[in-house]
């Protein structure tokens, strides 16, 4: 039962995922998109669009898994705004100490095996992390194409923010990478984007 | 491309599951949740608790993508609460249709898988969709005992009425339901939740 309390606990403490909201936008255009929110609609971005992935063979469940966890740190590390240069100094450290707490709730197999899973989402490197990392930077692109720019004015962001900070989806998914590539400049078309950086 | 855009299409249009409230509260106690944040909680509850589940084996992808998909119908069919009879006459025509019209945005083999596991969780009889279904029941009265009672005492909800509607709990794992009446007791005890109906 003590195993049982301790996954309890767990599973009561990242209720509060719900409320680290983030700078994107739901597709209405009105409301800040929520960490809860955002795993979920990645984990179905997952099911829906794995076929398009690099790798011929992934394991599926384990990139559900990651992408359901990937930001349970910001329960205690906060949201870092993906073109907020300034607040990435210190992210890293942030986040380690905070998956130490928060994945430190669970029996320890599974404070391990999450950690694990993390830290694997964390470094890009297998074929699993490439591809949940790939739809974890194209959703936000296609919630500011949908919200034509919103936010990407808001925050003075340019083109060329956003081909930097998304060059890394091409290792996930060559077909997510045209496609991306292709909306950044229908949204400079569109005025949604700005082309340079403002002098 | 016209199988992407008919999958982007439909990642779009469940955006909006983010926007049906539950009669759920959040463990703050304050806020409704909605339909989003219940299913990536939901998945998360898989993840951690599946060990405790009736059946030796489940096939754990499917059991994920059960519960992650198991509410879109409710973009259109609106969230029908547990505990109001009145509104279940209709229900699952209104989710019959909601599912044809949602899934149906989908290419015809993932708008088929989508719907096929929709329809077994509902039907509750396979031990995936048992499982499934004892979490989906599970955390919303975690969520009412965690705020104590806020929306029980709102509905004029007794024991008898948590009892019998989420008896099936069982049939997906004894440990969490033996650890369900105990918590129901423990709450009858604390005034979170009456113990008969008013006269």
């Amino acid at each position: 039962m003590d195993r049982f309390q301790q996954q309890l606990g767990f599973l009561t403490e990242i209720d509060k995922l719900k409320s680290i909201t983030r700078q994107t936008l739901l597709m209405d255009g009105e409301t800040n998109e929520n960490d809860a929110e955002h795993s979920w609609h990645l984990a179905m971005a997952v099911m829906i669009l794995h076929e398009h992935g690099e790798a011929k063979h992934v394991d599926l469940l384990k990139v559900m898994k990651m992408v359901l966890i990937h930001d349970i740190v910001e329960i205690d590390a906060g949201d870092t705004y993906a073109y907020d240069e300034g607040a990435h100094y210190d992210k890293e450290e942030r986040e380690q100490k905070a998956a130490k707490r928060l994945f430190g709730l669970l029996p320890e197999d599974q404070a391990a095996e999450l950690r694990l899973l993390w830290e694997e989402f964390e470094a890009v490197q297998t074929s699993e992390a490439k591809l949940a990392n790939a739809l974890d930077r194209f959703m936000p692109m296609w919630h500011n194409y949908q919200t034509k720019g919103k936010q990407w004015q808001k925050h003075g962001v340019t083109q060329q923010m956003v081909l930097k900070r998304n060059e890394s989806i091409k290792y996930g998914s060559t077909v997510l990478w045209e496609f991306a590539k292709q909306m950044v400049t229908e949204a400079v078309e569109k005025g949604y984007l700005q082309k340079e950086t403002r002098p």
